[in-house]
């Protein structure tokens, strides 16, 4: 059937890629914002908070698209183990995976005489039968090998982009504290905005959406930069 | 089925709190690791890398475990949204339903005869038959709606305690010079140890994942450390 829909196909390979730049922009606005606000509440020096956040958004762009380019290939490597396996499962243990099939097709309501004819119609053929095997009883697709490095690069920039946002804030800053009021008010409009574009995306309530977000930046950046602050306190560092 | 296979249900649980640890962990010995490795080349006081870091510990983890728990419920709300879809439209438009029910019996290879026999059985039960077309047509699993939080919790304690591993060593040295060498040796056998289990709890080859989870820390931590070491060298940040 994806034959016949090559429209379809465009849409999700779309989507796949908005969808790691969400993955992205959602880490990449949160964490850095949140650091920076945290050290802002620390440190004296808006230099030291632009190093730190700056080698945060280079170290979470890294693990992020590398952990995610690792899984995707994993993920690949992991379909065609079990596509291997059924298809040796098919040729030397055909009733028991025969068995398996009646089982499926018992649990969707078929009768037993039905069964019987759907399972000859479907085993005729092992490339179907697997198919089906893969799909139906393992519930997995066939990931695309191409999509493993394409996402790696979308999420790691998304990250890097999300990060600069409330980071810039400090470059055109004197102080800390100036820097920490225009990363908020920067940030927490991107979020809002991210949010809503976010939710009407996956159909859902799309200023429940914008607040959602805007309150996962708020709560990190307000606790990291609690925590940051009561540390400043501990003589024993010598800040 | 899954009533009679409580066992099995007892082993996806736990292996979804393996899941969490294994997300949790992942990123939690990367990106504080990267940032105080990148801090260290830039920054002359431990205290000031302790105190990054431990703002990144806790504004990773508040937004990885609310970003987790967020997404959780998203996905039961998604799952109920079209579990009531597919009622009104079993419901309103039944002819359409089952036009899509015999579209996907025909795409796993049941000829005409056979599927209309199991079109008519399959379609006798309202409730068997939006099970079918949640799980077949749409490919969703009914999630747990206590997964959410469950998740977000362990996932953000998961970052705390890897996270505060290479942190550890900047305790208990003098120098960030001393704390990088000591922080890098102690999350490189984490590292080491970590891939290599998780290899093996998804089947892949344990060794290889060893060196995989060594390699992002490793290069994350490296690109870190060089951004910040270069961004010293700027004289206007006055650092």
């Amino acid at each position: 059937m994806a034959h016949s829909h090559p429209h379809d196909e465009t849409h999700l390979s779309s989507s796949a890629v908005l969808q790691d730049i969400v993955i992205g922009l959602a880490d990449g606005l949160t964490v850095p914002f949140a650091l920076a606000a945290g050290l802002s509440g620390a440190v004296a020096s808006s230099g030291l908070i632009i190093t730190a956040g700056l080698a945060e958004i280079v170290a979470g762009s890294i693990a992020m698209g590398l952990g995610g380019y690792l899984a995707g290939r994993t993920e690949v490597e992991h379909y065609d183990a079990e596509l291997k396996r059924e298809y040796e499962e098919v040729a030397n243990v055909p009733d028991v995976e025969r068995a398996e099939v009646d089982e499926l097709l018992a649990e969707i309501g078929l009768s037993a005489s039905t069964r019987a004819l759907a399972v000859r119609e479907l085993t005729a053929d092992p490339d179907q039968w697997v198919r089906f095997m893969m799909k139906y009883e393992l519930g997995l697709e066939k990931p695309d090998p191409r999509q493993a490095p394409k996402s790696a690069f979308t999420i790691a920039g998304a990250y890097v982009v999300g990060g600069l946002i409330p980071l810039s804030a400090y470059f055109f800053t004197a102080t800390p504290t100036a820097g920490l009021v225009w990363s908020a008010l920067i940030t927490l409009v991107c979020l809002l905005v991210f949010g809503y574009f976010r939710s009407r995306l996956t159909g859902q309530p799309p200023l429940w959406g914008a607040l959602k977000m805007a309150g996962v930046g708020s709560l990190a950046a307000g606790a990291a930069y609690l925590v940051a602050k009561s540390i400043a306190g501990w003589d024993f560092l010598g800040l």
